[in-house]
């Protein structure tokens, strides 16, 4: 869909505990990410994809979800950071193919 | 993407009626569903997708969209039963190709 | 996925200032979207995919997140009207495919 000005992207959505987004954050930071969006106050339960043995959250958790944009080269060290920090921490990462559309004019 | 332990599964977006999340989630929970993330408090309006003849929500109509992440082979069990629900009430159900990191060690 | 009644769309996730989001509603309605889920009070951050230059949102901006499925066909008419728009104003397309269930039957 060149014609249309899109380009491929990969969207990655982290869902965590409330306590926990100032940490995503930074990681994302860490990894030269330069924008995102935060979605708060999700509510949530139970076991998301592979974790079938560990109870992610209870319902009573206070959950944000994180979602950012970035090219491919830049998804393997964002997942490489968030590797370190799931080893102490519970949370869900999906990651997608999405395109952006280079539709605002660029302004100094 | 094998190499960022990253697997393919299939997300489901439904937004219902705040009124009727309760019903979606014992859907989820009876398709055997481990878990599910909920954002609240969404505004909507009109028409979507195939439901050119019918109006499905009001702009003062308060909804929820449950985001769930599942292996292939659940999503039929979690359409069919979608399927009986909406037979009575609205709702939209989108469906996506996404993956899923195996980032968390496994705790007991 | 046929046999469960799916059906390939296109998904266009906007996010702007709260006090834009009137005019993207007005955009998709001229573009003849009939529907749309919004979800409020977001927040936000810096640059998205091709914006380097360009610093979009402040971590003090209320961000909206409006949710719209379409045809392909559409998504042409929906991405040139934005396109005008985001010539003075800042924001973020996202565009993905979904499939959508024909889940409803059809009421009058």
């Amino acid at each position: 869909m060149k014609e249309l000005n899109l380009y491929e992207m990969k969207k990655v959505e982290i869902i965590v505990r409330g306590e926990n987004l100032e940490s995503v954050l930074d990681i994302l930071e860490s990894a030269g990410v330069s924008g995102y969006t935060i979605i708060h106050n999700l509510s949530g339960k139970g076991r998301h994809g592979f974790h079938e043995g560990h109870l992610m959250f209870n319902e009573e958790d206070v959950l944000d979800m994180v979602i950012s944009v970035m090219p491919e080269e830049q998804l393997e060290v964002v997942l490489e950071g968030l590797r370190v920090f799931f080893n102490k921490h519970s949370g869900v990462v999906f990651v997608s193919d999405v395109k952006v559309s280079r539709l605002e004019k660029f302004k100094k």
